[in-house]
């Protein structure tokens, strides 16, 4: 028995606060559950009577055993109702009620009490501020919706009931069916992962479709999640990019956390499907139910137009689709049975005169090719044209497809209606319009290749001992700065954290006093980059602490007083320290940054992109949650657009990508063992084909009065 | 009377190629003008009566005067029968045949023919190979389609017959009706151009909507566009985006040339509303027939759950609008009439017990606050909600909404169907979901914003005489280099071209020996920068034909002896010239791109964006067509994501934006007047916030043999 099947299959439900009063939710409910096949027992100790069921003063007095309440009674009868329950050993509650923690303190302090009461019994609870439950296939309808969802394959779980109620009405008119309708409420006890890990394994879920408002456990999610997409979709809506959107923060790291992209990059670790629109949430719902996923992006376009078929060709490039193109094998098959103007490629153009079998024998022919993953047919209702019978051909041939997703547009009206419901009642999904059909092909491959990636897991890290001194050497540079009461590191520490990784540093000496720089400088050779050493300046650029292509010591010198000075003026003594003195770096390659920062639902989040001053103009990176594999760095690599110029651009010769994927992972490995860092960034990273160098970073610890059990944990460990 | 007057009300029609023949496109288009209530004359030799109408041997045996012919006939017989009408005095010819310019060369031959006859007589053409012409409010229906439309305020023009039957289809089945139905076809006579400009003057067409694969002539489109979105909206599906993409050329700039970017450009300039799907043009047909336009991007949303509107606002920021922002007076008027827990700001949530005067009285000062363009009222079929009567008091709250904009999105099924009819009835548009309500709101604030930027007309050039030398000085470099068979001016030659237009150039030198280059050098003071000086080498990066920060006369003769040395080796002797020595520009700042190219289409575009050697991933750029007001180049500006910075971020102060403009617009001066150009690159433009300077340029001429007349002239003059 799971704990959640009180929830869905339950053999007896008291409703609490039931009433007969016309428009009340108590009332709704009663009547929700008239068709339910188990016990029924209205409490409220007001009546012995309602709506023809005998009714009882409190659950502890319902003579039979109950395994569900319903509770929508006034908030603050609440928390005695659940103690009462869980006294009479009822499973799980569903509280309808409102006026919790979303009207202040005092109803905040009722969950809590609420919560308590649950937990030491081992009771689950669904809300509460919430809509009810629905599990058609039993016949329970434990909601004050109007209306009962038809039973289906598909599993609804909203965190908006005004929401659920549209969808509900909605899928009434469009003969939707559901395996479960959840509203969530306020998620106090049972939440996504609870819900998502009970319907991966229920039998009657195809598919689990959310609208999503915010993300609770996100490890308990997430793990969830992960188990489930290997055999049934999750599809979300998420809203709020917004407001996230819109915080500041010092870096360019830190401004990410806590924002919508962390959720994206989480969402595609985990496997789950992230779409737009509630429209494309169903659509998608039901594509994946019936389709099996493309193996790669490659789509062909079958069509007995060209317009349409450069309409879809546009939407496929623009959602990151590819055209597929056809093998010598299949153009000379296609010659054989299309006239000789065909369009001779993809979008395979059948021309307007086409009969079913020349139609249906175009898509087999395209769905045969190796170099296809999916056919999308179009059809336009031209004079020559027969719906129908092109539908129920291709359903023959879509039976010899080798395994890949075949879907269909029939575009126009009544002239189409009857081939569509062929196409539909064979698992064909149809769409209006070709680009909607597009963007259902994309979004499947997204999801397909997000599976797929689920199998790669990090090697664990080493224990401390196993990995020698270089978790230490690194840890003891961040305790001594915490020691000192600073959370700033300065350059030269962030530097040799990353030298205890492995990642390439460049030569650099710190010099306390104007010969002392000299000397540096010497030691290393010129030319050589001077830079401020300060522990409470983070962006040298604003003070204009950097001096390029230092050529000898009277320019050190110079460089040293004028820096100095400048510092003096703008930030006070304390901020100059000194100077750090580099070896200079040739100019060319690629900016890059690297970083990562704690996410306050996610854990570390690591960020890797074009870095450089234009970092914030262009925003172009990718996000993951660590730790990585190589093929895991490389897909965040391949999520830039940068990632075009590191494979080598216009004749410029490719940087080093596999050391630049090892680079990534030892990053992720450090931000996975050095808990205390609380931000890191690399920036720039220069990245040319003979060298790649952290030329400059940037590590934020934790204040002191942290403790070790208040730190982040990895999202995806465990 | 207009010359396309025989297209929409003929008095009379003739059908060349009519037959009885089941199936055949002549007896359709007979059968379809059953319902016109002027003369139909079937034409053809072999018989004297067609479906009870008599026939007519040839189109001059025909008693009566014939308006229109609808010409079905295999292709060869055409031109003759178009010659034989133009000599019956018929005004115009819709060719329906196919087999013309599609199916080769001897089918393009036939067009130039039938245009010939047709030119001489002053006959107009539409087609060949279309569906036909339909005007439902004449009762004409000149195609061969299976249905006739409504009639209705919309003109729909289509490229493609088979999405013509398509819509046509749809469009019964959703009850939209048309003004005119148009399959252009080849667009041999008439075009866009003609028939924009009919049916802006058609009083019964208030929106024209178009399926466009290509532009056909450019001039007429866009003067006829710009003249008609003044008081109609034109929205436009464009397809083949993919195709041009793919395009590899030599610069940035003349990448562009025949994309698809060029075009968004011109629809931009002319006020055309360009949509990405076939339902959107419907959309914004009936959005923008009904609805005022909004003055700004800031829309309000009134909503009775909180779900919903966060669905909205997240697509208003992803699509470029704004979220607006209450007055305080509003905030009071709203507290007033809300319950206490209301969002106190907006989406402005009147909560789930909303009856609806509440939602009614929230749309009203939403819609009269200063800070608001538009209102998106959204309605979940919750258990207080009457969503007909919201529906009515909203209609009358529209009627006070100070001309602003009201969409809705009344979400569910049979709930809320009557409140959809009722708000569809007074001319709110309503959406099935949110997100596309937003989507039309910022697509009508698009449609607005180009519209009034109409009113930006460019002061004429100046006469060659008036500008003075500029425009002779200019002329006299390309033409010299022209007379040397050279098609790439040098840098220096560039430069100076720059120069005669005001736009800051780097102080620069050109020195054929070595010791030139080293008295130069002395003559413009260290440090400096060296380039490669070659007529044939354009990337100067890709030789390492750029040595900077030189700091004395050694250093010039090393980097004269490696740079000679390279080119030798990799491009021959012809390729080195000598080197530019050129003042060293400090670092910092932006580099921007400026450069012009000429399309087949649209003649001279401009672009401007993010430059330097990342140019082509970030693709980080506007385009726009000569010539250019301040405020046209502050728009293009603004496109661009750098514009960010250049207004200055994280403390840096910002780039003189008013001296940029003005360098824009000589830009466009420039390539307006210097009609030899052919391609003219800026790359960088180094912009700070103490200098804006060219510091490379790069112009290519058009080739010795090309004649004046042969010069692609401006789209947008005249």
């Amino acid at each position: 028995m799971h704990s959640l099947d009180c929830f869905f299959s339950p053999n007896s439900v008291a409703v609490v606060g039931a009433t007969e009063k016309p428009g009340s939710v108590g009332r709704a409910v009663l009547e929700n559950l008239r068709g339910f096949g188990g016990m029924v027992y209205p409490v409220n100790p007001k009546y012995s009577c309602l709506l023809g069921r005998p009714a009882f003063p409190r659950v502890a007095a319902v003579p039979g055993k109950v395994d569900l309440a319903v509770i929508v009674t006034p908030a603050p009868a609440v928390p005695g109702i659940v103690r009462e329950c869980a006294g009479a050993g009822v499973k799980g509650a569903i509280i309808i009620s409102a006026g919790f923690k979303e009207s202040g303190a005092a109803g905040a302090a009722l969950e809590r009490q609420i919560l308590g009461e649950a937990r030491s019994a081992g009771m689950r609870i669904i809300g509460p501020n919430c809509l009810g439950v629905m599990a058609p296939h039993t016949g329970l309808n434990a909601t004050f919706a109007a209306g009962a969802a038809r039973p289906g394959s598909v599993a609804f779980l909203s965190q908006s009931g005004a929401l659920g109620t549209a969808v509900l009405d909605w899928s009434l008119s469009e003969n939707v069916g559901f395996s479960a309708f959840v509203s969530v409420g306020s998620m106090l006890d049972v939440g996504w992962g609870d819900l998502i890990s009970f319907l991966g394994d229920d039998p009657a879920t195809q598919s689990i479709v959310m609208y999503m408002e915010s993300v609770g456990d996100a490890r308990s999610f997430l793990s969830a999640a992960r188990r489930v997409t290997l055999t049934k979709p999750i599809i979300v809506v998420k809203v709020g990019r917004t407001e996230a959107a819109a915080r500041a923060a010092a870096s360019h790291t830190g401004a990410l956390t806590g924002s919508d992209e962390v959720l994206d990059a989480a969402f595609r670790r985990a496997g789950v499907l992230r779409v737009g629109a509630i429209e494309e949430l169903f659509d998608m719902a039901e594509v994946l139910a019936k389709q099996p996923r493309p193996r790669g992006p490659r789509l062909a376009i079958v069509t007995n137009a060209g317009g349409p078929g450069a309409l879809a060709t546009d939407r496929l490039v623009a959602s990151g689709g590819e055209l597929a193109e056809f093998s010598p094998a299949s153009m000379a098959a296609l010659d054989q049975i299309l006239p000789p103007c065909w369009s001779h490629g993809n979008p395979l153009d059948v021309l307007g005169d086409a009969d079913a079998a020349r139609f249906a024998r175009a898509v087999e022919i395209a769905a045969c090719d190796p170099g296809t993953d999916g056919v999308l047919a179009i059809l336009t209702p031209q004079a020559m044209t027969d719906a129908t019978l092109t539908a129920r051909q291709i359903v023959a041939s879509a039976a010899r497809s080798d395994g890949k997703p075949i879907l269909a547009s029939w575009m126009g009206g009544a002239c189409v209606e009857h081939g569509e419901a062929v196409l539909n009642g064979a698992g064909i999904p149809t769409f209006k319009y070709p680009d909607r059909a597009v963007s259902a092909f994309t979004h499947m491959w997204g999801y397909s290749a997000s599976v797929s990636a689920l199998d790669e897991i990090p090697a664990p890290s080493p224990g401390a001992q196993a990995s020698g001194g270089r978790r230490g050497q690194a840890g003891e540079i961040v305790a001594a700065a915490r020691r000192a009461g600073r959370t700033l590191l300065t350059g030269h520490e962030s530097q040799q954290i990353l030298a205890a990784y492995d990642i390439p540093v460049v030569e650099t000496r710190v010099a306390l006093s104007e010969d002392d720089a000299v000397a540096a400088a010497e030691l290393i050779g010129f030319p050589v980059a001077v830079k401020l050493h300060s522990e409470t300046i983070t962006h040298k650029t604003e003070v204009s602490g950097v001096r390029l292509d230092i050529r000898g010591a009277d320019a050190v010198r110079q460089a040293w007083r004028t820096m100095r000075e400048d510092v003096l003026g703008k930030a006070g003594e304390g901020s100059f320290l000194g100077v750090v003195v580099q070896r200079m770096i040739a100019p060319g390659g690629y900016e890059l940054i690297l970083g990562s920062s704690l996410d306050p639902q996610f854990g570390p989040v690591l960020l890797f992109g074009a870095g450089g001053q234009l970092v914030e103009i262009f925003r172009d990176h990718a996000l993951g949650l660590p730790p990585l594999t190589s093929v895991l760095a490389r897909r965040m690599m391949e999520r830039t657009r940068i990632y075009a110029a590191l494979k080598g651009i216009r004749g410029r010769r490719p940087v080093d990508l596999p050391a630049l994927e090892e680079i990534l992972v030892r990053f992720s490995r450090l931000v996975g063992e050095q808990r205390w860092i609380r931000e890191i960034e690399i920036n720039p990273l220069l990245a040319s084909s003979g060298q790649l160098l952290a030329l400059d970073a940037r590590v934020v610890v934790q204040p002191p009065g942290m403790r070790e059990e208040q730190l982040p944990t990895l999202a995806m460990e465990g």
